[in-house]
Order: C-alpha cells, then sequence, then structure tokens
C-alpha cells in the first residue's frame, strides 16, 4: 500500500458559492445538469504531470523551491512510482477523472533509447495498476519530443534523420502506452519543431519532414487500432523563436497542405493563443469554424508578459466565451479541459497545489453556468442570427448559391444604384448583455 | 500641357556611393546586371497613389499638414488630374516604372456609385494617356472597399449582402480598369474584412462571404482574359481588431479551403509581418515554401509601435534577408517592390517625398547587392545544404520517400540503440558571415 | 431653448441588477452609500467632449460614419453650441454630474489664435450659461496642442519657441476658462510632446523645455489663485514615436528632477496604462506609493492591439483592483472617472452613446461594490499584513530606522548562519478569494 | 600549470575587413585610434562568467547542451577554478582586458552562507593570482540575490527581514572582494526585486526597503574606500512579473525619490531596453540627459520574442546610434560594453564561444568606427543644432532664462498673432544620410 503524498488535505468538498473554506468548491458540482450533461461530462477536467508533478520550481533565473518526495534525490523509477502514486491522489481528492503525461514525466529518461523504453514500460504498468484502483482515465498521452539534447534542432524537422528515427521510436511507444491505457486522445506538441535562425534553415524541407512524421503517426493509429483523436496543439514561440504549429491557421494550412485536415484536430491552448496575437476565443471560435476544435489547455499567460506563464485559469470573461462557442457547437466532445498550468514559483506549500486547481475549476465550472445561460437566453445568438437575416433573403442567398457571378452583381449594384443603409453593430450592447450575464 | 508639380526637383542620377547629393541615388543603378539581370528589372519598384499623394497628413491626433495643389479644395476631377500627373511627374523623375493604385486614389468617390464609376472611367482615360506619354506602367490596381461608411462591417464579409454587391461593382470595375492599362497583377487586401467583437460575428459565414467573393473575382478575371496575378495582402489587425488576412499562413489555409491555392498569391508587406509576431523574412519563406509568394509591399513598421507606421525601407538585413530568400526562388517574377509607404507628418517639403523614395530605392538596391553576393559566395547556401546531408543518405531518403513506417523505424532506432551525436547549429558562425557580407 | 439632441432617449434609471432595458443602470445607484460615501462621489463620473461629440467615426482607412446634428456642415459656432447642449443633455439624461473638454472640443480653431481666443471665450459663456442651468460641473479642462499643423513637432517641446509662445497663450486661456466656469483639475496631456526620431531630437533639451513650460503653468495657476489640481497625463506613444509622458514613473522622475513633485499629480488612463506594459492596478498602485494619485481616465484598451482603443471599461477585475487601491489610500478625491472612451465606429445609433456610458458606468459602479467588499473583508489587506509582519519585529524595524549598517547586518547573517525559511506567497489563494468577491 | 581549456583555439588576430577565417576580427583593432582613443580604450570589452561558463545550455523545455570540463559532475571548488582558468583564456585569446561576474559563477553557493562565503574568499584569491598572471582586470562584480530558493520573494524587497541580511552579507562581500580585484564598478540588478502578483505585495513598503538597502550599500562602498561606480540595471520584467527596475526612467524616479541620484548610475542593457517597449539608443540618450549613464550590457533581444534571449549583439544600426550618443556625450567613462550574452543552445562547439565574441566585439567595433564617422562628419549634430536654433535667439533664451512668464509669453503670441511656419522634420533625409555612413 502506498503512503498519502498529501496527508494533510482531505476530499475537497462541493460546497456551493457560499463555502468559507478555501479548500471546497463553490462552482464545481460534477453532478449538476447543465444543457443536458452533468457538469463533469461538460468539462472533462484533467491534470498534468510535468508542471504540478515534475518540475521543481526551477526558472532561468534560480533553482527548484517545491519540496516534493519524489522529486527528492534517489533511485528514479521509486521517485516516478511515488510521483504517479501522488498523481492519482490528487485527482482522487480532486474528483477529477482525467490525466494528461509525456513519456518522460511517467517514467525517467534512461541512459539509451532501449532502457527509456523499458522504463516506460514499467511505469505504464504500474500507472494501469493505480488507474484500476481509482478508476482514474488518460485524457491523452504524449511524447517528450524536446528535453533531451538530440533533440535540440527538433525531432521531426531534425536536420538529422537518426533524431527522427528516435522520435518514431518515443512516439510509437507513447501512442501505445497511451492506447493500451485507453487513453482518449494523442497529442502531438511541437516542442522544438520550428527554427531559432533561418540563416541555418531549409524551412520547406522542415515541413516536408514534419508532413512525413505525422502520417507515419496518423497511419501507425490506424494500424493498432487506436480509436482516440490525433491532436496537435499550436504554439507561436517557445522553445524555438518560431515554431511551426504558429496558431490555429498555420496548423490548418499545414494539415490541408499535406493532406491531413480530417485526420488532427486542435488543442488549443489559451497562454499560446494569446502569445500568437489572438484571443482565446478567436482560436476556439477559427478551430469550430475549419472543423479542427479538439481540446483545450486551459492554462491562461499574463497579459503584460511575453512567454508562456503558464497560470491556472481565473478570467471568467475568456472562459465563458470559448465555453460559449464550444457548446454550440456541441461541446467538448472526446477532448477536456487539461491544467497544463504551474504553480507560482513562490506557491510552495502542498495546499497551494490543490488550491490552484480549485480556482481553476471553479473557474470553469462558473464560466459554464454563465456560457449556458448566455445560451439559453439566446444572448448572442439572436443578435447575430437577426445581424445576418438578410443572408437568408434572395440576394444573400444567390450569392452564396454560386447563382450569380461578378459582372451580374456589379450590374445589379448599378443599376440600382445601391446605397445600403449603415447599420449599428451595437458592439457596447453585446458588452454591456454579456457582462449582465457573467456579473449577475 | 501640364504644369509641373515638383518644379525644384530635378531627375534623380546614379552618382554612386560616394554622391555627395541628398537628391541622387548612391546604390541604385537601374542598368546594372545583378545576377543576370537588370537591377531595375529585379527590383521591380512601384510608387504607391495613395500615401504619397492621397494622404494629407492627418493622422488621429490631427489635421493634415502637407500643401499640395491636388489636396486643396477645388473641384475633384480637377485635383484628380494633377495628382496623377504628379505621380507620373514623380516617377519619372525617380526612374521608377510602375505604380499602384485604388479606384478611389485615382478618381473620387462621387455622391452615388455611379457617379464613382464614371469618375473611374474618365480618370482611366487621362491615366492611359499619361502612361502613354510617360511609359509608365501598372504593377496593380485595387479596390478601396474601406473607407465609404458602407463598408464600416466589411465588404464582402458585411452582413448586409447588398454591400457585398457594392463591393463586386468596385472590383468588376477595377479590375477591368487594371486590364485596360495593362497591370500586371491585381491585388486585394482585406480592408474590413475582418471583426471588431466575436460577439456580433458568424466567423464560419464570414469567411464563406469572403471565399464567395474571391471565387467570383478568380472567374471574372478568367472571363474578361485578364492574365495577371491576383494577389491577397496578409494583415493582422487594423482596421478591424481582427483581419481574416491575418498572416501568410491565415491566407494559406483560406485558399486551401476553398480551393483557391492556385488562383491567388501573396502580397507580402514588411510592415504587416511584424504586426503579425513575423520577421518579414519569415513570411517570405513560407510563401515561397508554400508556392505563394508574389509581390513585396517594402514599407517597414517601427519595432516599438503596434500600428502600421508604413515607414519607407532602410533596414539593410531584414531586406538582404527577404531578398535572397526571393532570388533563390527565382526572382520578383510579375510581383514588384511596391512602396506602401508614407512621409512621417512633420515631413512637410516637396523634396521629402523624393528624398524618402531615394532612400528606399537605395535601401533595396544595396540590399539587392548583398543578397546577390551572398547567393555567390553560397553563404547560407552551402552551409544549409551541408546541416541537411545526411537527408539525402539512405535513412533520410527512405523517410521522405514513404518507404518506411512509424514501426519499421522505430525498431530500428531501438535495435540500433540509436544516439545521435548532437550537432552546432552554427548560428552564431553565420550571423558573422551575413554582417561580413552586409558591412563590408 | 434649446431643440432636444436625443429626443428618442429617456432618463436612464437605476432598475438595478434584473433591469431588463438596457437603457437603465443596474448597478450605479447615485445615492448607495458605499463605505461611508455616496456611490455618486465615490465615482465622480465625467463625460468627455472629443471622443463623443467631436469625432465624426473617422480613422485612418476611412471616413467618419456618425450622423450628429453638430457634426453637419455650416457654421462652426452653430455647431458648437448645438455641441454644448447636447453635452449637458446626456450629462442629464445619464445623471452624470461631470464633463471634461479640451478648448478646440468646446470651441472650434479660427483662422488666427485672436479668433480662436475669441471663440473660446464665448463659447465658455455658452457653457457656463448651460451649466447653470443643468448644475453640471466641470472636472478638468485641457487645452489641445496637437491638433493644430503648429504644434506637429510638439508644443513646449517644438524646436520653434513661437510655438511654445501659442502654446502658453493656449493654456493660459484653457486654465482661466477652467477656473471660470469652477473646474476642479486642469490636465496637461503630452501630445505631441515627445519624439518621432532620435536621429533629429535634442532630447535633453526638449525635456527642459517642457520643464520650463510646466514651471510657467504652475506660476500661472498660482497667480489666478485657481486651487484645482494640476494633472499630468501618462501615455507611452502616439501620437508620436515616443511620448515623454511615458508613463507613471517616467513622470515621477520628470518632475523630481524639475521641483516639480508637489504641484502636479497623474492623470492615469487604462489603455495607456496597458500601452506602457503595465497593468492599470500598477500604475495606480506606484502613482499612490509616490504620492502622485490625481485623477483617472477610464477608458480601456484591446489587449491584442498595440494603440489606444479608447474603449469604455468593461473588465470587472481591473477596475476592482484599481478601486481597491485608490479606496484603501482614501478614495478618488478631487478626481473622478473620465469616460476618455470612444464608441467603436459602427456604433451609429444614438441609443449606443448611451448604451456605452451606461456600461461604463455599471462597471465602474460594480468594481466600486466589489472593491468596498474585498476592504471590509480585509481580503487583501490582511494578508498582506501578516505576510509582512516580521518587518514589524525588531530586525525589521531596525532595518527600516536605519539603525544597522551592511557591515552589521552582514555579520549578523553570517554569525547566525541565518538560512530563512521559505514561505509561500499564496498567489492561488488570494486568486481564488479575489474571484469569489469578483464573481459572488 | 593550467590545461588549456580551448587548445584547438589560438589568440585571435585582428585581420581587416578582407579576413578569410571566422577566427579573425575584422574591424577590432585595439590599437587603432579613433576620436582620439585607442580602440580598445573607447570600447573596453568584458566578458561575463554567467552566460557562458555558468550556464550548461539547460533551458525552461529542456536539458543542458553543452560540454565543458568545468560543468560536469565533480568537487565544486574544482569546477570552479577549472571555470575561472576557461575565462582567463577566453579573455586573453579573444585580446579582452575585462570580465564580470557574480559571487555564485565565481564561486559555487555552500550548504550555509558561511560556507558560501569561505568559497567565495578562496576563490577571490585564486581569480586575483590568475589576474596578476594575465593581466585582465574586473569591469564589475556582482551578488547573485536570485538563484537561491530564499530570494524567490526577492532580497532587500523580501517579506522576510531575514532574507535582507542574507542579502546584505552577500552584497557586503562581493563588494569587498570587487574592490580587493580592482573592480572598477560595482552592479546592482534588480533580480527578483519586484513582484509576481499585486494581490500580495505592499508596493510602497517594498520600494523603501529597497531605498534602504541601497542606501547601506552605498555607505559602505564610501566606508571601504571603493572608488568605482555603483551601478543599478534597470529591467521590466523576469523573473518577476514587474520588477521595480523597470526602466532608465523608473530607476531615475526611485534614486530621486530615495536621494540617490548622485550615487547610482545605470548600466543599460539592450535587451533589457526592448523588453520595456523602447529603443537601446532612447534609453543610452535618456541616461544622458540625465546624467545617469554608466555602463552597457551589449546583448541584444529578438524583435519577436518577449523574453530576454541574450543575444550577442549583431546590429550595426542599434549600436552606432547608442554609441553616437555616448561619444557626443564624452565617451564611455570608467564603464564597458559588456558581454551579457549567451550562446544560442544549439551552438555546443568550444569554437562558437570564440565566434560569438568576435561577432559581437567586431559589430562594436564597426559601430565605433561608423559613429565616430557621424561625429566627424557631424552628420547628426549640425542637423539638431540648426533644427533648435531659434532657442538660441531671443525668445527661446528669454524663456529659458525664465524671464517670460505664461500671461506674457501668451500676450505676445496673440499681439503678435503668432502663426509660426511649420517646418520639416527631415527625418527621411536624416535617415538616408545615417544609411550612407552605415552601410557606405
Amino acid at each position: 500500500m502506498t503512503t498519502e503524498s498529501f496527508p494533510g488535505i482531505a476530499t475537497i468538498p462541493f460546497q456551493g458559492p457560499g463555502a468559507e473554506s478555501p479548500l471546497a468548491f463553490r462552482h464545481y458540482d460534477p453532478d449538476r445538469v447543465v444543457l443536458g450533461r452533468r457538469m463533469e461530462d461538460q468539462l472533462r477536467f484533467a491534470v498534468c504531470y510535468w508542471h504540478g508533478f515534475a518540475w521543481g520550481g526551477a526558472d532561468t533565473f534560480g533553482d527548484g523551491t517545491f519540496q516534493r518526495p519524489w522529486l527528492a534525490p534517489g533511485d528514479p523509477m521509486v521517485r516516478a512510482r511515488q510521483r504517479t502514486d501522488a498523481v492519482l491522489e490528487l485527482l482522487t481528492k480532486l474528483g477529477v477523472q482525467y490525466f494528461t503525461f509525456h513519456d518522460r514525466d511517467l517514467a525517467p529518461e534512461g541512459e539509451t533509447l532501449r532502457e527509456s523504453s523499458a522504463r516506460l514500460a514499467a511505469m505504464a504498468d504500474h500507472l494501469g495498476a493505480g488507474m484500476q484502483r481509482t478508476g482514474k482515465k488518460l485524457l491523452w498521452g504524449t511524447a517528450n519530443l524536446f528535453g533531451h539534447p538530440r533533440y535540440a534542432a527538433g525531432a521531426a524537422t531534425s536536420p538529422d534523420p537518426a533524431v527522427f528515427a528516435c522520435a518514431a521510436a518515443q512516439v510509437r511507444q507513447a501512442l501505445e502506452v497511451t492506447h493500451t491505457l485507453g487513453g482518449e486522445n494523442y497529442v502531438l506538441w511541437g516542442g522544438r519543431e520550428g527554427y531559432d535562425t533561418l540563416l541555418n534553415t531549409d524551412l520547406r524541407r522542415e515541413l516536408d519532414q514534419l508532413g512525413r512524421f505525422l502520417s507515419l503517426v496518423v497511419d501507425h493509429k490506424h494500424r493498432i487500432g487506436f480509436r482516440g483523436t490525433l491532436l496537435i496543439e499550436p504554439k507561436p514561440m517557445e522553445p524555438t523563436k518560431h515554431q511551426y504549429d504558429f496558431d490555429a491557421a498555420t496548423v490548418h494550412a499545414f494539415l490541408r497542405r499535406y493532406g491531413l485536415e480530417r485526420e488532427l484536430k486542435l488543442n488549443l491552448e489559451v497562454n499560446h493563443a494569446t502569445l500568437a496575437g489572438h484571443s482565446f476565443a478567436h482560436e476556439v471560435t477559427y478551430a469550430i469554424a475549419n472543423d479542427l476544435f479538439g481540446s483545450v489547455d486551459a492554462n491562461r499567460g499574463d497579459p503584460q508578459l511575453g512567454w508562456d506563464t503558464d497560470q491556472f485559469p481565473a478570467d471568467l470573461e475568456d472562459m465563458t466565451l470559448a465555453l460559449h462557442a464550444i457548446l454550440e457547437a456541441g461541446g467538448i466532445g472526446r477532448g477536456g479541459f487539461n491544467f497544463d498550468a504551474k504553480l507560482r514559483r513562490q506557491s510552495i506549500d502542498d495546499e497551494d497545489l490543490f488550491l490552484a486547481h480549485i480556482g481553476g475549476m471553479d473557474t470553469l465550472a462558473l464560466a459554464l453556468l454563465r456560457a449556458a445561460a448566455l445560451i439559453e437566453q439566446r444572448t448572442l445568438t439572436d443578435a447575430r442570427t437577426s445581424r445576418y437575416a438578410d443572408w437568408e433573403g434572395p440576394l444573400g442567398r444567390s450569392i452564396l448559391a454560386g447563382e450569380a457571378d461578378l459582372a451580374s452583381l456589379a450590374d445589379r449594384a448599378l443599376d440600382e444604384n445601391l446605397s445600403p443603409r449603415p447599420r449599428s453593430g451595437k458592439q457596447e450592447l453585446l458588452e454591456n448583455r454579456l457582462g449582465r450575464v457573467l456579473y449577475g
């Protein structure tokens, strides 16, 4: 039997908006039905291994600050088992059903590929047993193709095809482990697929390499019968100067270029959206409009900072607008809201790890309630429908149906001397209505 | 016969690097052969109507500062003819062969569509005669679909299909005028095709409208036998919060989504690249790698400012790297380097308009020489070839040829216990070599 | 008697959070007492002339969109009176007590300084009568030293001392008009006091000029017995590349350098803070910590855009944190919350102008309630007090009292081999607590 | 005797612009006299310990990539001596006279303050002997008050005064070691003096703590007779969300507030300037205009990235403009150009470390030549003098001398109906002239 990792923390209860304890949910009530589904099923929360359990609090300027048993010196496989046990305990106490991992979070890198592979196989067994015991589930797995020095110049886009082969080995196993553990998706994040300088880079060649790599992964997925979704995660910068998966639109172009647009969907991260110069709602809406929406990494950035701060979600408006778009499109599906979020480096108490997740979960739960209210009240829907109503009229329909050509439309405009009356976009009205729903 | 618009300015001569006069070229020597072509043919400079001749120097905070005869009060058609004559005089004195215009720069907006159309037809005649007289040529025309209040919510993406029809009328005529005047390209810049707020916006619908509009333009182009290239110009923001043609990759995705990727190419602007979070060399390289490169708007932004400052090019490194990529890909083709650039608001002397263009032309001419040196010395080419050499070996070729699947690559990596030796990316070496060519 | 400017809009009532009508306040209840003062007195709202009444909706890319009687062609002084009447009507219908103006918003620029001055004097009389009639008050006046071409290179910092003299004439009169009308403050916004390029700029000289100018204004204020506060408004960019009043800290340095730190305070704008790379709460907190806080321009920017979008406030968290800091420091004093905010260009309905102000006022009213709750519950106060408690102990006090020197502190640390126990910063806990108050 | 650290690299010779070898200087010719001083004396280059010798190539996303003997596992004091020997060898081979260090670069942190202190003392001896042997000199020392977990919440601004005392111990010793080693300056970089969130922060209190700390350092400096300059290094963000030493102006305000403006000067970093939203030339010019200029960290950032990339200088224009300002103000004085710059993570060859410094030194050497040409040709000086010439006339002088008050100036403007003629700022002309000097 395992020792408790967080002995001072009990199961986090739902206590409603008036809850006094910081270690209680005020909004997240898993069984509450919202728009016809249980809150838990609408949100499908996941906790990640890496930020909360593999990162020790070091940053570019200083050493780690977190004192966790599984981060202490010692046999790395012992520590790895402790880590997995701690993750499952946190999930159980939080009432979160899903988790996510990189291969290297689950099992430590060995001296050789082979040793790494054996370690991962062993840890997959340990994790599988833990999942059985606790009932916890894998939202997605992924492979760390960026930490080891061999990947300094990229994995699939490395100038060295032997590195490509190493990446293939990692992804094959990570995908198979994900499949074995019943993972519902598999994520490909670009890692170091990008460039530090164009001076030494053959962009077209590297994109071709990346296209080939993804095609191989798609083929392998089908071969092994994995029915989960392959997800690709856009990010504009960090660690390279320019990541090839810059944003949703860039990945969209890439997928279509390589004929993969039906095989992969997007795992959208809030912080990555803002780094790319977009609102998160934009990225979600764009992905949905192009049939590419897959899942969400819910961590936010700091509006004044130019790097991934990976903070737990706290902005009700951002999350509500994203959820509104997702719910209108049918919901999160087999994706989920993954907390790819880390504690601030000063937040060293065990309790802080729970508080952070509680805050994130409550933010999203409240956002779900607010988004549901927007949908039920048709706050935005009706305004949009009426704004575009003329496109359902004869002129609009004939244009979209391709019945009119440029010349006939032009003739009509000139013959009728069209002078369309400007109409207000009612932006302030809609902002006020949104505020009313958001802030009661 | 026309009165001179710039009586104090003579034809600008090439005087070489030692030129003392500010009104002389130091690097731009049109007949000098660089990489097998005359400099003039490599660069294909164009001057735009709007910034230099239609803008009076007003900004958000203050009134116009430029005193130009064609900006004075009076009969707008008289002023329009003066403007065109001034453009042609500037071209002649600068030795620039090409110009670019919006319909509304060439001829003023009338009270009605019909009046506007008639005015444009009249001015096209006046311009045609001027072109005949001076030998000047049209690099591209375009339609202003953003200035009139009817376009406040977009043109093709307006919620009002009557606005779409008005836009069709403008583009039909602008395209036909461009064709008649022997224009070598036709540009579609997104104008207000974007959104101010997602709250009132149906993104999918608006993208469909835009896709339809472009398809109509493509069809019309073929119908009238226009052989020039249709160009679309990416821009991330301004005037809307989010422009649909955000950057090269976003337009790439859009074109592929609507099956237009063989019909349109990109007109890339330096300032728009940096506003989108990219280096200009990135946008050029991306476009080339995806067979989308068309033409260039050579105006730069300010690295500390978040809007289009549209300054004349002065950054040798940026321009050299872009030209290097363009030359490696075969040159500017039927595109050109258009100065979509404006004077600073304080630069009110007639002379300043010439100095600005001279500076821009000299910057690009020198960049051309530097880029040619990089190519002739194979400064970057050899480094790249050798960096990726292993992809020409058996493993690399088998991967790219699709002969290996994920499992066989993974097996090979594990069986051979691959541990690829890290290699330096030699970034600093290449930066030094670049500096050597740039700065002698 | 004047014709109504907004005949379709009645006085805006407070109807509480459940209000159905968009033309009602949900939170702004002027007589409600919050932390011992009426809401109206805590917030001291002001409406500005310029964005709402002098701007016609034109932007860099297109013409005006607003159809207002006072913007129509015609006798400028007739239009000016209409404008003032419209402002007072809006104030009355909104229940706002204060307004703000530039000299050139109130009275149109004439052909000469003298004519401009005479027009301003006439309009001051008209406005004074209107104030008498309506009971409305002037929060602050200011002079427009940036719109006229003479100010293209700055006013006080112009390379031409005659421009400095013109600016003196405008400010003298604007200050005196403000005094006459009972204005409670007078604002100096930098306008074009900055540079477009360092190449032509003598920074030290221009700062000296600006220091001199402000000293003259301070002297004149005392001479005429104006008891209001002089306010300086930081802004980092726009219209110049680099404004001298970049942010609160930059102005602080400037004021101390020229010995003016007791004579001027800061008018802080939300949008200007974010353009300078700061949160608004930072600017407010910095100003308070340095005894420089004066007043607020409550308009926000867009987190993805790099220019002044001047939107009406809608972000509850930002406003709550700023108000928390202001209330802790004793309240807004003789400052106020001025809506230096403009409608979106598409928002052309008369109603939109009211909706925008209602939304802004409700946002601030709710933020006031939330900030008051934070203060009453000591949500942040207690956490801070306890975090710094050791600075009230013997070591902390001796350090701050200057009783210990570096060597004695160092000796003590070494002798005692100090190894202070790290403590959590509890950021996530505080964010959760804040969320609880913000979102109920 | 020590083993060579870089056995494959010989002393780097000056070979002039035509040099073929990458391991030669093309522009840096130490004895060449520029504006009356040897190039070496004008530039006073320094190499830093930390980036080149203490950092192993790890970033947030992956492990170290550099294989250096002194980074290998083993006795930390042995490694520390190897590191120092390697630094001195690099300096010798590069012909650089100065270096810079943090206490913790020179000697590794011990288990306790006392052990750390003893190690530093030992390493100071080792270094002193090496300096004697090689003739190398210390440009400045500093203390690392950010790496150890105890400083997670700041050093002087920590909520725990015991942390303040530990910081005092470190700074006392680092300052004394600097003094002993003949250091010419001592730097205080803010480290973690800033906040991660305002929610838990008492800004005024923390600024008071920081003011006290600096005062203690100033007193100690005088007490021990250190004649070097104390330098404070502005930075806006990283590692904290908001660093108190945001930019030159913020530090200026701080110094004046605490009466320290005559005791400290600024160490300006190129990358920090751009992160703060300024051009580097701006920060230099501002510092000079306010008598605060001290020294330079010459590493640049990436214009598209929002964090410190710390790249070696390669931008000729930026460096030339900064040097122009510095030379006009009398030169670098007892400051220097320190390469606070790091290799790209892929640049793993020993050679790369030399190439990077060579490139940086050549960039600055060429910038020096260009700046000297600008000064000798009075390219900018004359333009500025003539632009402001009227301020040397009677009106200008009377204003600056304080002889005119606001009313008399206003009267004069009105009485004379002043209407100053706008003048061109000649920005494009100056840009062209600059380009001519920069690019030949």
